[in-house]
């Protein structure tokens, strides 16, 4: 492949970042030549004469031979994916929920047909971490990697923790910069993260997990009991998505975290994300970095383009780990239900105060997905480093 | 190229962790055919066959088509260096020194001979932040690159303000750890994060400078008065390698920094570096990782192997920015040379207690080289987040 014709689907924030980054460059191997966009009417930033609302103008194009994809709805982008993955059309796209929900189907469409499929832009925005792990760590044994996946959330807390912004009033000023969607949803709820911690799972260590059976909480659900609590013991709270391999079983989960300073999470503030890996050979690593926005990741698509001309693409690891249900501990705020306790392995302090009660235990992750019914808990893990910090009572410990 | 042959100079720690790895790796296409090191009479962890004082024993093999240089000394590895590129046999090093010192020359071989030298180890150990320049940030504008380019150094100032260790006690530890050389001038002096800059500056920013022309000051020259200093107003003291480039030029240097907890740098702690880079599309980026030692250094060698296998090879870079002179914001101590007031352009405080007398305001880079010939100094510079911290009395300030 010498030169990049492309039909571009999508012409939103990420869409107008990269039109704009491949006029900037001015590439003579790249050329747009379609996009196609659900709304004709709407004002363009780009010449009238590019735009379709027919996909076929793509789809029948000869001279077409990679297709961008950058819509929001992820069953129409699948079916565009696996339309041109059939047709030996590589595919550069940036849409988390659809990779996410389509791993296994995708890997499998890439070998049937030899074609690629490259999504820098659906995991952190500008950091390269899927081309970190496959040109760097390929040789490494990574035994985790964990980090703050959502730029929206991130702003969120750092408002609330360090500016004493209402969740409200933060969230309403995140929508305003354009970090969170108008329905907020899917970054405050955690959904996002999962997308994004489900590719991770598969590109480093080669294990499929349905996003959904990922212990998930988002920051929608936490109280200010919860922020009291950190900012008493110098601690902060913190959405982090992780995943870990040990004995042969993985855990993997996105909840707020209450992190002390020795954490890598502790000073990552506002719309940053970060991904620290833990390597055999490297030891720890540390990425930061804008996790989303018009140009960082209108640059993550435009350097696949580059690397597509490369010949690069994803490897298809595969390997035998299992769902793990370790114990974890976690601070939970209630306000009638007592009764969680039972859900408990182990308990360290039980705060009973009227409208701030609280629970520091041990629990194990099925346990915490369970609870998850109840809608008047809030939830946090703590980080080795917090549990440290917090200098949990043990003498209060006991079994349940 | 399909499989390679490797021929390998030096056998010292990073040499030994490059061939681990590869024996670990166990890759059909990578075979070390002879390992050729200055004394014969040591006990190595390989087989006594692969080894030779001759460095003939590899230029006379046809079959070897490519080095790898792990030796100390500069002068000769880059002799070793000059005849394989010349011969049209690529390269891997790490040597910093030689690769600083040598930058044009060593792009003109590259280009005469059209022959690949790599060097990932040479800069950050296990931060892949040469590849990632190139294969990720070659189509955006970087305009400030800065970090903790050495490891020695950071671990003593950790150890100093963190656990009060004295100066002479972490640097003892640091070398029992295996962190610093024994003779540690060229970590504790800023002279290797000096090389490791100038290497940085080339890939950035297309500028080739002498590393004696990096304003440089180690962390020798430190005093308690600034640690206490720094201590009273929740700051620390890194030593900071930086480069930035503003109306056409280019302001360089590795001086020891009052940071404050809204700088990249506050948390990086130990044998860690960083490496912060602030560029148009994606803002601000940051890469954390261990920044030597056996594996991490000997896992970015391993990586130029494969790198080399795909055709990888650095861009020669151009670009026309002279150095700058614009003046920076200092901290001083000083023993009697109180005279030194006349380099200053702006004083901000001026401490006279006996024994504590300290100086901060603005001064050029230049005339701070130039106070470098006076032994009784001790030197930091301010980060902008440092100055708001410390709340510098602007009502003391007065021009010189």
């Amino acid at each position: 492949m010498s030169k990049l014709t492309i039909g571009l689907f999508g012409f939103g924030c990420v869409g107008q970042g990269f039109y704009e980054i491949l006029n900037n460059e001015n590439n003579p191997l790249f050329e747009i030549k379609k996009i196609v966009v659900k709304n004709e009417e709407k004002e363009r930033s780009a010449p009238k004469e590019l735009f379709s609302t027919n996909a076929e103008d793509i789809f029948n194009d000869a001279e077409i031979n990679l297709i961008v994809e950058l819509i929001d709805d992820a069953e129409t982008a699948f079916q565009i994916v696996r339309r041109s993955l059939a047709r030996a059309i590589p595919v550069i796209s940036a849409n988390k929920k659809m990779i996410a929900t389509h791993l296994e189907e995708l890997f499998e469409l890439q070998e049937r047909f030899n074609t690629p499929l490259l999504y820098e832009g659906a995991v952190c925005g500008s950091i390269p971490i899927l081309q970190t792990l496959e040109n760097y760590y390929q040789n490494d044994k990574v035994n985790e990697i964990r980090g703050i996946f959502n730029g929206s959330s991130n702003y969120v807390l750092s408002k609330i923790l360090n500016e004493n912004l209402s969740y409200e009033a933060a969230l309403t000023q995140a929508q305003e910069l354009g970090f969170a969607e108008t329905d907020p949803t899917l970054d405050v709820g955690g959904y996002d993260p999962s997308y994004k911690l489900a590719i991770l799972i598969k590109h480093v260590f080669g294990v499929s997990i349905d996003p959904n059976k990922i212990t998930r909480l988002g920051i929608d659900q936490l109280s200010s009991t919860i922020y009291d609590y950190a900012q008493a013991r110098n601690l902060k709270v913190k959405l982090i998505a992780s995943a870990k391999v040990s004995h042969g079983q993985i855990s993997a989960s996105v909840i707020p975290h209450l992190v002390s300073k020795e954490d890598e999470e502790f000073t990552i503030e506002n719309e940053f994300n970060s991904v620290a890996i833990a390597t055999e050979y490297t030891g720890k690593q540390l990425l930061v970095g804008k996790g989303a926005g018009k140009y960082p990741t209108g640059l993550a698509v435009y350097n696949d383009l580059k690397n597509l001309l490369k010949g690069f693409k994803y490897k298809n690891k595969e390997s035998l780990v299992a769902l793990n249900d370790e114990p974890i501990t976690v601070f939970i705020k209630y306000e009638q239900s007592g009764f969680i306790i039972k859900f408990f392995d182990q308990i360290k302090e039980h705060n009973l105060t009227k409208g701030e009660s609280y629970i520091i235990g041990e629990i194990a992750p099925s346990k915490l997905r369970t609870l998850k019914g109840f809608n008047d808990l809030s939830v946090a893990v703590f980080t080795e480093n917090a549990i440290k910090k917090a200098q949990l009572s043990t003498s209060y410990s006991y079994a349940v």
